[in-house]
């Protein structure tokens, strides 16, 4: 285990059969980024797929599982993107996977223009950073808040890299739907599919997942509802299977 | 009964111990009317309340058994004003609730603007008739399709009649989610609460509730799920309890 380092550990990601390496101090994959691995249109035999704002590269692992395709994932951050890199070799996927560090807004100029069939994006989720709520641990601010990345620098880039025809998704905070949709407007990307994703029965929703097609028709659906733990507080069949594939 | 005209009959609105006036060939009301009447904001001990596309008056039917205050109904076809009107007066309603036989585009002139702290629409849902999808009945045709008024007259006349922090809601189709945000927000419509109706478990939502503030923040909030049927084919819990009122 000495490709590991300080507090690092080597988790599982079940359902795949994949490991990743986490650090809780500084970055840890979220339920949201599992489910909008699953919730997007991924084309199965080939194909150009890119996820933005990667992380510890959890999205780009977990798609390595649903497309023959290749996956590049992109991250600001050298410490996770090093922590990435590191997962994809573990397992063996470095010739489908690669990692790019560096800004998500230079990346169409970088890697060119409508080149992508998928683009995703789990942002940061919190716009105004102030000085109270902001967390105090560098690696985990940039993850949270729109420090480096905004909403609309995620929409732009994401519009620039996809082709004509080729989906954009992105999950979120409900909160934000209504700049989310009109953002991706702005940059030609039209919602095709919305999915809400609800802590219990009787909650309300506390995660949106979002897809678009760029140059797309008006006509959008909504999903049916994703309901994350049961009564007794467990985790419902439905989320299991993605986590755990059982 | 004498007071029912030509295949009129007189149906209960069982939740609330009210009567109204139908008519399968001429309009019947929907559960969309019923969610909407049920899922809008409405002050308790007084206030002015205006319903807008009324039909036979079943939402300011609904609202009068959950408000004290006064409550108008707009219809522009003459046979569905008048089912309304006997309907309120059958009821013995027409103290608090009247109907008004006009154009919705026309109101805010007629009825000064800012004057209401509840607007609600259950509008016509087809945007484009074509000949072929256009239904040969005229009371249905108009009732179901944008002839005489358009998504657009309906949220800007909203817009006009509310009072500054008052509530404007709106059942629709999920496929014109971004439509009337989008028209809401032009009109100073701040949309606040949005409600999904699935007709299953497991299905696309098929209808949208959501209720705006004018001059409102911006914080949405993406409420519980609504399931209409269960497996069996039978209202859920839920819808009967909102039919029923058991």
């Amino acid at each position: 285990m000495d490709f590991l380092k300080e507090d690092e550990r080597l988790d599982y990601l079940l359902a795949e059969d994949l490991r990743i390496i986490q650090s809780p101090s500084v970055f840890s994959f979220s339920l949201d980024a599992v489910l909008l691995a699953r919730f997007v249109y991924v084309p199965i035999q080939k194909g150009n797929l890119i996820d933005l704002c990667s992380g510890n590269g959890v999205i780009p692992l977990f798609l390595s599982a649903r497309t023959k395709g290749m996956i590049t994932g992109v991250e600001i951050q050298e410490r996770l993107f090093d922590m990435a890199t590191r997962s994809i070799e573990y397992n063996h996927l470095q010739e489908r996977l690669h990692m790019i560090h560096g800004d998500i807004k230079d990346m169409p100029k970088r890697l060119g223009y409508g080149k992508f069939d998928v683009v995703t994006c789990n942002p940061p989720y919190f716009p105004t950073p102030s000085s109270d709520e902001m967390n105090e641990n560098e690696h985990l601010a940039i993850a949270r808040h729109e420090i480096l990345c905004t909403l609309e620098d995620a929409i732009q880039a994401s519009s620039h890299l996809v082709k004509q025809g080729g989906k954009v998704a992105f999950v979120h905070r409900p909160g934000r739907l209504l700049d989310i949709v009109t953002l991706m407007r702005k940059y030609k990307l039209e919602p095709k599919k919305i999915q809400f994703v609800y802590p219990k029965q009787g909650k309300e929703a506390n995660t949106l997942l979002i897809e678009a097609t760029k140059d797309g028709n008006p006509d959008l659906k909504i999903l049916p509802p994703l309901i994350v733990y049961n009564e007794g507080n467990e985790y419902t069949p439905e989320i299991k299977e993605i986590l755990y594939g059982t």
